[in-house]
């Protein structure tokens, strides 16, 4: 029985050494060298290939090794092959730290002090208490609820908006397009982590926009294809949004000559909010292989119909 | 009986209106309108004026609206006049904020990213989870103290150095100049909020430097005084000093010619930490004026021969 690995080559023998120490009896095999093929029942990948079922006969469980599953056509894959996300804690500590980096950024005004560090111009602008700033997030799943979670002592006024109700203490809670627009109205500060499905896709737009607040911040940390870049751009553009904080774009790598690069309203950070590491994710990974083996349910398990 | 303010006028009407509504018994006026001098017990003021015993003769406490009070010239006010500065929760979540923003910006790479969206290159660099990243505080009063548990949460290891011993749960404490060495050898980013005195003025110098890990990063939010500037871009400059984020300088504003506005591994920004705000600072402003009025100690008074 062996474990087949298709991500970052960088990465592997840290896996391998991880497997060889605590799983022994998993077979560790990196993609391509795929070895006997009829003895591979699980795929750990960042992307899967094309033709996953003729290659891997007996393959019994995708593990995809990132948070959101959007990378893999879902629609080609055997409908009963269980698909499973990796909740790492590694990668939910990591966009922690970058969202509240991302918060503190447009709450303290420092996009202007850049700007001005630029134009060698020292002048203080007032200040903000955290508790008079309206911050809200799109997405309650697992890291916006741990984003809200390491926001909260700082004392910002937070909100949440998902497709389905929730109920998270502290924060106001809206649920579905009925309460999107309230939810908008009352955001200084919209921190975007929705998963990418066809509902989400090009969600940040100049409808969304115009709902917010005049001068209201944007962070996209969830996918690229969440945000119609040319919309955005307007919005600074007219001062209705004041300033954008991205780590994902349409097309990554960014091109050179991408209006962002050089958009003083705009940080913009080479997809780096988390990443997985092994250290963290082997065990959520290992965990889930038992509990596969044991006929449990698996922690991050996709559901086919939602497409998360 | 009379309150003396003398600091920002644009501020000055919210005091007015706090003293009015909340301590309608003292009689708050604003410099240079002195009114008669004898009736001043109180002065709330940001520098004092230099002729303090002739002006007003019946001073009975100067209340410095800052948290430290090395703008005030202590050797030439009157020995027995109560010198209190001012211990606002404001000031201390502002720090707290930008605290925690410009740790998470060099723990990120945010300077590297900062460079790298101007020369418009897309590039991911490896991440340092937060456990392995150290975390120094110099200075162990009340702000780093609330500055270090606004970390905790975050994972970093945490240590702080002070003059006199300190016990805090979760942080590595280390004291007086025996033990400076020892603290600064294990601090992967270095952040000082010390006083500025005698002892401490020019302590961010190059020797000081030499003894941090080789990449090391510095914040200064204590006073530009504490930093020998030509020191800091030699650092930069040999490597020895990964980045920079200063809050303070030596002579603010700064001129345009100064070497930091254009450094790619410095961040400045205009000395806006934490700013006094009427509404969280007057409670605290007023508590100590009542508990003078009952003979009990004030929050904040200053220890004249240690200078803070």
């Amino acid at each position: 029985m062996a474990l087949l690995y298709k991500a970052d080559l960088a990465r592997a023998p840290h896996w391998q050494t991880l497997f060889a120490e605590h799983a022994p009896d998993i077979e560790w095999r990196a993609w391509p060298d795929i070895g006997n093929p009829e003895e591979v029942e699980y795929l750990a990948a960042w992307q899967a290939p094309d033709d996953l079922t003729q290659l891997l006969p007996n393959l019994k469980v995708l593990f995809a090794l990132s948070a959101g599953v959007d990378q893999l056509d879902l629609s080609r894959l055997p409908a009963d092959l269980p698909v499973v996300r990796l909740l790492d804690p590694g990668i939910t500590r990591g966009m922690c730290e970058y969202a509240t980096w991302a918060v503190l950024s447009l709450h303290r005004d420092m996009l202007r002090y850049r700007e001005q560090q630029a134009a060698r111009c020292w002048q203080a602008h007032l200040l903000q208490p955290a508790e008079h700033r309206r911050v809200g997030v799109m997405g309650l799943g697992t890291q916006a609820q741990q984003i809200l979670a390491t926001l909260a002592p700082f004392g910002f006024a937070l909100s949440g908006w998902a497709r389905s109700v929730h109920e998270i203490e502290g924060v106001d809670c809206f649920a579905g397009q009925a309460q999107l627009s309230a939810f908008l109205g009352q955001c200084d500060i919209l921190l975007c982590v929705l998963p990418l499905t066809e509902q989400t896709e090009g969600i940040l737009d100049r409808n969304l926009f115009a709902l917010l607040p005049r001068g209201a911040g944007l962070i996209n940390m969830g996918r690229g294809g969440h945000l119609v870049e040319g919309d955005l751009l307007e919005a600074l553009e007219s001062g209705q949004l004041g300033g954008a904080i991205l780590d994902v774009l349409q097309v990554e790598p960014a091109a050179a000559d991408h209006p962002f690069w050089g958009h003083p309203q705009v940080v913009l950070t080479p997809h780096v909010a988390a990443m997985t590491q092994p250290a963290s994710a082997f065990g959520v990974l290992l965990e889930n292989i038992r509990r596969f083996e044991r006929g449990e349910r698996m922690v991050g398990q996709i559901d086919r119909n939602r497409g998360y």
